[in-house]
């Protein structure tokens, strides 16, 4: 049975519910906006660990353990996990999953990793080669800082189209039957690329993505911004969710009243520092995690159409001269009951 | 309807095909043991770029365009891409990808990419979300030095347990119907990590996740060795075939009559100075797209288990005292006609 509409878009017959979701992030994260959302707040982003890596990889691999648990089923439950963080050959993934003994799908969509993860395991189930996966993802400011762009004793200055990475981890399990929200379509993204250079702007890389994403979703599945309650891309930050809103528009649709960014949502953008807003695979992440699927679960909101976005930025292709592309990748989250 | 088996495998109801293949190789693999099987070899590993990581991703673009070419289909008829490979970032793949305008999951498997986009591809045709789609992967070995171990202009001296990353990329078209071999199991892997620390030797990193990977597949299928014309793993190299044949040996299943490796098949390495073997993305992709799917036409073998193989390998974790974990997945390839 075919379960493909329009060029990228696919629908579910049985749409994978999402059994059970969990959010932990540092102490930032925890006096931003969405505080109270999230499930565990870190006094120190170590965490008690010897390095940056070693504390992103122990926060996913408590996340995806909370994750499991909120579900109500069992580690042995779960037949594959789906992750990938910003870091070189996904070491927070690799390192965190290695301890749960299960198939491990490693994936790298920059910071659209959560959709990545969520399309897959919502496939995977929906497809009957599962009952039950976790998809889950990280990131965190030291160690992305350190990976991309300067150390931070250093102490570089931020222009204002910079973000700030989230330190936090999202993961949620996936299952073919239970309570909760469901995942009824899915738009894997296209690499978009404009030729933005500066990576102290990935709002700006990232945002025509985001927008190719939107716009080919509404086409594939012949529906208009206000069906849905909200349209959340992930990480674009201020200056990208303006672009993203206008390059919407260019194309005939109008998404402004229905339309937030996870990077906007996160910070308290003026008092702390964080200048265009949040970025990092766990923006959108814990967003996800924490503030959108709890409001889901208190029928704020009860259809979302969720798009974290990836700036595919690497320091060596910077270095030698390439441009950033983007992808974005798109899920349809509903309260079915 | 479920279609797992056991603890890790899936059984396809409606068995994928493969439906065409490809395999592009530098000056190294041209003059190896598998030199008849390859599509193209390059007389120059840059291929006319000005860096080796643009050769890399411009050997892996012709190599998808090559296989879809083969496949006897046309672009648009692709739905999705799966893809990754060794550079941080993936970027031999994100700017592979980028022209050709379609919904792209970036995987991360270390050497066992292939396996990885394979099974992939392979789930999202059966679970009919996509008509065709491709899988694919690459490596270089300046790339990957320069990425992974030292300048090539340093010269170090190898240990004769390192192997050689292929230069190379291999794709295949997968179909929901039409001729060529069928995927009918896949078996994804768990992370094994046996606390390996040597860069130089990753055969031994990773062939205790290739005896996992063979050992529950084999479980898992209710199957016995001699069910194969031929077990293949990714790149253990001599050392690492080896200790997985052993280590296989020892949870009671005999793979000697049918087992090799194909960083063993892709070298003459005594007059190469290939030492181990080969290694790298690249090498159980064009040993796949070029030796075994070409011996499968032929019918020499009609029923093979293929076991890419990984070594999650990274500078910092390495640098930070970290082990290697390895992962290997496992994918069925059968002639049915």
């Amino acid at each position: 049975m075919e379960k493909f509409i329009g060029s990228q878009t696919i629908q579910f017959e049985c749409p994978p519910h999402i059994l059970g979701a969990s959010s932990i992030v540092g102490p930032k994260e925890g006096e931003g906006l969405l505080k109270d959302y999230f499930d565990l707040i870190l006094e120190d982003a170590l965490w008690g660990e010897e390095t940056w890596e070693k504390a992103e990889s122990k926060i996913l691999k408590e996340t995806i353990h909370l994750a499991i648990k909120n579900a109500g089923i069992a580690i042995d439950d779960v037949r594959y996990v789906f992750s990938g963080d910003l870091l070189n050959q996904l070491i927070a993934s690799s390192f965190a999953i290695r301890s749960l003994n299960k198939p491990f799908f490693g994936l790298f969509g920059a910071c659209s990793t959560m959709g990545e993860s969520l399309i897959l395991a919502a496939m995977t189930v929906e497809g009957g080669f599962a009952k039950y996966c976790v998809a889950s993802t990280s990131s965190h400011y030291c160690s992305a800082e350190k990976q991309f762009r300067y150390p931070l004793e250093f102490g570089n200055q931020r222009p204002p189209t910079a973000t700030w990475t989230v330190t936090g981890s999202g993961a949620v399990v996936v299952g073919n039957h239970g309570q909760g929200p469901v995942i009824t379509h899915v738009t894997p993204g296209r690499i978009i690329d404009l030729g933005v250079k500066d990576p102290m702007n990935m709002g700006a890389a990232m945002a025509p993505a985001a927008a190719d994403t939107i716009v080919t979703h509404l086409k594939d599945t012949n529906r208009k911004p206000s069906d849905y309650d909200m349209i959340a891309t992930g990480d674009l930050g201020s200056v990208g969710k303006e672009l993203a809103l206008e390059l919407v528009k260019k194309q005939g649709y109008d998404i402004e009243q229905v339309y937030t960014d996870c990077g906007v949502e996160i910070y308290e953008s003026d008092k702390q520092d964080t200048h265009a807003g949040g970025s990092g695979c766990g923006c959108s992440a814990v967003t996800l995690t924490g503030y959108l699927l709890k409001s889901m679960k208190a029928k704020r909101y009860n259809r979302i159409l969720f798009i974290p976005t990836g700036a595919l930025l690497s320091t060596t292709s910077a270095n030698e001269g390439e441009s950033i592309p983007g992808i974005a990748h798109g899920v349809v989250l509903e309260n079915i009951e």
